[in-house]
């Protein structure tokens, strides 16, 4: 079958690739130049193409190259954003441009995040409908009591989007009618029902003033999204959801747990990390001022400085203070978390350029930092 | 402000980047020199570097030169895999990739594709615990009623991840003690309790024979994931779930709507696309034998094909064959909806690669179609 047989055939059978691709993954690398000829005949020839020019199907969801540079940078550094410091600049980036793109917009204030508002990214429309339903609903709940949960209702119009018949919406995805916002607003500003305009794809296009009409009403929502993915060359995924007011939101979704604050070739990966986190244990285990206080078993090391015999500290003190100067140093970030009233160190190896003379070295600040604090007690 | 003096301060203060950023978007576009000093010297500074060997904290969630390079090819192609028909190599992909791990884990044969499980790929382990929830809650519910909500259980350790503190779990994010599978097996399946293994970080561990006997036990659960972002060497979101029954999943969470059956620069590109599906409309509205069927707003266009006056089909059968034969093709991609019970013909313009001889070539197809069908009837 050639590429021409094959892409004319995909589109007609489930199963295609698997009778193209061995039965298990290989046990020994390949070459690279292998790994794309596979991408180009097995892979290529069953993808639909999105991008095409004669592609006028679903919603359109495009990238560009700018969109694809983006993603480059992004993956080259893989930033991790659950969290401000977990990546400063990923949530202070992601609060200003969701700023710039709500005044593009001409969005009330109210939907900045100078005030009490902002906005945030979600990957689908359909989660940034979920998080505002479980915001709303978190929100009532307060008000009517938790007991009144199988009465709440959600309202919308009977061509809404698929999500919603999973977990609200204006405008339609099978012909983008636009629902009449003003008279909406007022019947839920009436009966006190939080108010969520989705404009997944239309909303793109109110950048430009003489469709910006299409969402007048805006004003009056608690809540407003649109897909940056589909029609704003953004790389899949990324819808954009604004709020009037953050604090239903972050109560509804935060969690402040104490870890927060603060094959071959795989297999010989995973193995590495281990010995090197068995390593370091060792050394804590021969500096008798410290204390592995639980059972280590892949490449987390959870341990702490005992504090002095007579000591008022029950350690607790001691180790956030060992934490704080350790990670002050800026040579190592290591995080803490708190196992029976008692605070303790982690240290997890899995970086995969981490040798072990970072273990080394990692291990000789904590004893310096550590030998310094108990000469100040 | 120097580099040097901005990594010192960026960890100490949130806010940091607004003052280095201007107000709102840029009106018109810049040299990419300028963007990447821009992010040389602002963004670069703010980020927290997880690929650091130096880096120790909360779990690992690393990219390799294979990751970097999958993301690249990914990006290039922006996949869009929400159903099988919107690219048939990315489910199929996905199917087999995760069939391959679940012989790598020697995961039971019941989470394997080809009986009644198999896998799928999350974005987080909170997102792979959410549907599972999702699917043991409905599951359950079938069986007692849906009046039974409230008085639903979940078990979990005492040191579960803070995902189940929002929306159950084998081992613990803070220390990685492991819990004792086999037990929890016997208690669950007495009870008639769904039973789910979360092996987030762990679980890649157990490619390694020496440490697969931390998920023994694995056999008796439900479902099983583990996150390769995390330990795994692929970039960042990338969780893994199995499921033995993938019925009570698929059940839970798809919908079948119609419609899946089958600035300066960015208001110009805005603007171009919704010119061409007017352009489009014209062309629809000035040949007699088709309709505009519902009012264009933005790049959508409804249209349909009308039946000959005194035909029998009421026009359904004449249009559907219409878009099967437009499709056959292979030149262009469109879709349908059902408005009010008559099927309807969706053309989207979105493509940034769109031109108006694409838009001229597609009505020219549909027109032969159209003939060819009416010559026929």
């Amino acid at each position: 079958m050639d590429a021409e047989q094959l892409r004319e055939q995909a589109h007609k059978m489930p199963g295609y690739l698997g009778k193209l691709l061995p039965d298990s993954a290989p046990t020994y690398p390949t070459l690279l130049e292998h790994v794309l000829d596979d991408v180009q005949h097995k892979i290529l020839p069953g993808v639909t193409h999105w991008q095409s020019p004669n592609y006028f199907a679903y919603f359109p969801s495009n990238s560009s190259i700018a969109g694809f540079l983006g993603e480059m940078l992004s993956a080259g550094i893989n930033i991790v954003g659950f969290s401000w410091i977990t990546s400063p600049a990923a949530t202070e980036l992601e609060s200003i441009v969701l700023d710039w793109l709500a005044k593009a917009l001409f969005l009330p204030q109210d939907f900045l995040s100078s005030g009490r508002g902002g906005g945030v990214i979600q990957g689908t429309a359909s989660e940034a409908v979920l998080v505002v339903l479980l915001a709303a609903r978190d929100k009532i709940l307060k008000t009517v009591g938790r007991s009144a949960l199988p009465k709440l209702v959600t309202y919308a119009s009977d061509q809404v989007h698929s999500s919603l018949q999973k977990a609200c919406q204006v405008g339609t995805t099978s012909s983008t009618a636009v629902d009449p916002l003003p008279a909406l607003a007022k019947v839920t500003k009436t009966n006190n029902i939080w108010f969520h305009v989705d404009a997944a794809y239309a909303g793109s296009a109110c950048i430009c003033p003489e469709y910006r009409h299409f969402i007048d009403g805006v004003e009056e929502a608690d809540s407003f999204n649109m897909n940056a993915h589909k029609w704003f060359l953004t790389n899949f995924d990324c819808s954009l959801l604004w709020v009037k007011d953050r604090s239903p939101l972050i109560q509804s979704l935060s969690t402040n747990p104490e870890f927060l604050k603060n094959k071959v070739g795989l297999r010989a990966h995973i193995r590495n990390h281990i010995a090197m986190a068995a390593k370091f244990e060792e050394l804590v285990v021969q500096d008798k001022r410290f204390k592995v206080v639980a059972p280590r078993t892949f490449s987390l090391v959870c341990f702490r400085l005992l504090p002095p015999p007579n000591s008022e500290d029950n350690g607790n003190k001691l180790n956030s203070d060992l934490l704080d100067s350790v990670n002050s140093t800026g040579s190592v970030f290591i995080t803490h978390t708190v196992l029976s009233g008692e605070y303790i160190l982690r240290l997890a190896v899995g970086a995969p350029l981490t040798e072990v003379r970072h273990i080394n070295a990692a291990w000789q600040i904590l004893q310096e930092k550590a030998t310094a604090l108990l000469e100040n007690l």
